[in-house]
């Protein structure tokens, strides 16, 4: 870990990996740079066992600004006006958006201050969220001729559909305890509580066996987008599957023994 | 109606079924024998015109403690490690939740006490669902090593992605108020008025006609798991047909006349 | 626009469009000529640039009462018992509905009054909704016989299953401030506010790029009926799209500069 790094990283013994966004200077935007450290973050955490559950935290008063619109910019004065750094930037968000959603290890959003645009998204897109009452968030992209359409994916499945379009077409901001109303954060806490609400609810997660973690976070995001009966076809194997587990068998017994469970894994 | 019976059944001059389970000694738990006579009942129910609406309850301080762990452990010792009777149980668990949803009459939960695992899952199946104050729900299966994933097929078709994941990748406990907040519960009431409460929603539903709460109800889930214009297409002809029924013409003749409908099925 | 005719029209300056339901005598039931006039008015405002924003607002104490039941009962004397009639409007109606979802300027429901069957389904329709605290919504057609099926298509697609489940079961009348917190609108305002509140926000929204509103618009409908790999496939494109629009190009510079930006429909 280099402090010049856009993105910091440090994993406790714990099992918690704190990826910390680390360009205070553009407010954390998500620079074509920093998307590929956090893509590089992700699937590194994702293959190694010692990380166990991952939050997301930002220095500075801003949590992430959404694009960097001076790189975005500049590639206009290209021969193609900047499409192909566009397609590439925007896919390779869209990539990073996705990889928190598929990656194994649960992803908190730890955000103690201003959420802009696909840096609302990134909000949304991590399993949960811890905001400090001093944090914000909005969609603002309507107000510079860009409709932020990236970011309504991941916020159009967080909170309702009046909700989200409100965002989306007036741009304001909305403060952390309505985020929290609404369930695009899981919870507001004042801003000095926010490290450690925060790191209580990954040390909590991160107790527990990891492919336990596995299985339920990849069965929730599958059988969302399913009918209802073929969810129930999908989610009642992952339990079958899920019972035969060694953990499971370690897990169940430590209950009814009213003792601590040993997880392979651990 | 016999008191050693693991699930009671009455059903009043009011239309209104009410379906208590009756096994506090295993907290309610949904045994295979409990799963069998609740899928028993959820038919017989179905298909029997006196009753109009079904109230599903429990007797003791935990409403339903989900699946019964010592009837599945005990499964570990058989050849196949317990495969073939996990299958059966989560099948049949999968089919009766699926048979609340499917039934043509509405299911109202009455939750007055803890609601765990697969009785979270039980209580998020109902149509809806009034809880005491002193009512928690929690989908704790990330303690024991085997995730709440059927339970969160129906969880997450209540509540918002992050409220879900929250519940199940801490699996701590939700109070009735913030349950009725999220949208598992309708509403919370004094653990006193509880019974009363909840008859007064099932009697006020039980004095409509029957046809149209079955025609409602399945075109509810069905419209809702289709896009926007085939729901549309879909639900236009569910109104003309239902324009074009008995209980339409009667009630809304009565509406026009300002008196009280009678209904072919009453 | 004539004081006689059932929908008042009124294009401000602002670019905000003003439809107005007024057939206060029918609490301004979705007759099949109210109907008409509105697929015309939306057809109209959605091909005309001038306009920006469209509020939809109602004279006299009902928003809408939904459809014109007098209307539906007529046609029972015809040969074919109304099915022809009946067709006709609920396809009408529903035409409507989508109509308002399809319509490339945002519209925004302003609510001083009840909204009832069809009525409350307006209101669900709308990208967005303003309601006086007195304005009151319900789905009432369990009451006479006539579940609400194509109104239950847009509430369920704005609120959670068990609250549009209440609503359509019971029939009750759910108040303002209940129909912020589920979702059903966006704001409860003093009903002295009503009017300029929703201006307020209409006029904010009118200040945009019509080419930006009307791309995210479109965008948000489409991929929130996509699995998520989809809508992030379809919504990157999107964007490279509108970064290489002129009033993106224009936006984004003004914002860098921080100057007002010039928009190439304004």
């Amino acid at each position: 870990m280099q402090d010049n790094d856009l993105l910091l990283s440090d994993l406790g013994t714990d099992g918690v990996l704190r990826l910390t966004l680390n360009d205070m200077a553009r407010r954390n935007a998500l620079s074509e740079a920093m998307l590929e450290q956090l893509a590089a973050a992700l699937d590194h955490a994702s293959g190694n066992a010692q990380v166990r559950v991952i939050v997301l935290a930002a220095k500075g008063p801003a949590f992430c600004a959404g694009h960097d619109l001076k790189e975005l910019t500049a590639a206009r004065a290209e021969q193609d006006r900047g499409r192909a750094l566009f397609t590439r930037v925007m896919n390779l968000c869209a990539s990073v958006m996705q990889a928190i959603v598929t990656c194994p290890k649960p992803v908190i959003a730890e955000v103690g201050g201003v959420a802009t645009a696909a840096g609302c998204q990134l909000v949304a897109s991590c399993d949960l969220a811890v905001a400090s009452e001093t944090a914000r968030f909005c969609t603002p992209g309507v107000a510079i001729g860009l409709f932020c359409s990236t970011p309504m994916v991941a916020l159009s499945r967080n909170v309702s559909n009046k909700h989200a379009m409100e965002m989306l077409l007036t741009g304001d901001m909305v403060g952390a305890s309505r985020a929290a109303e609404m369930g695009l954060v899981n919870r507001a806490v004042a801003a000095d509580d926010l490290t450690s609400a925060t790191m209580a609810m990954a040390q909590q997660i991160a107790s527990r066996s990891q492919m336990t973690l596995a299985t339920g976070k990849r069965a929730f995001y599958a059988q969302r987008e399913m009918p209802l009966a073929e969810a129930y076809t999908y989610a009642s194997k992952v339990m079958v599957d899920n019972m035969l587990a060694q953990d499971a068998q370690e897990g169940i017994s430590a209950f009814l023994e009213k003792r601590p469970p040993a997880w392979q894994d651990a």
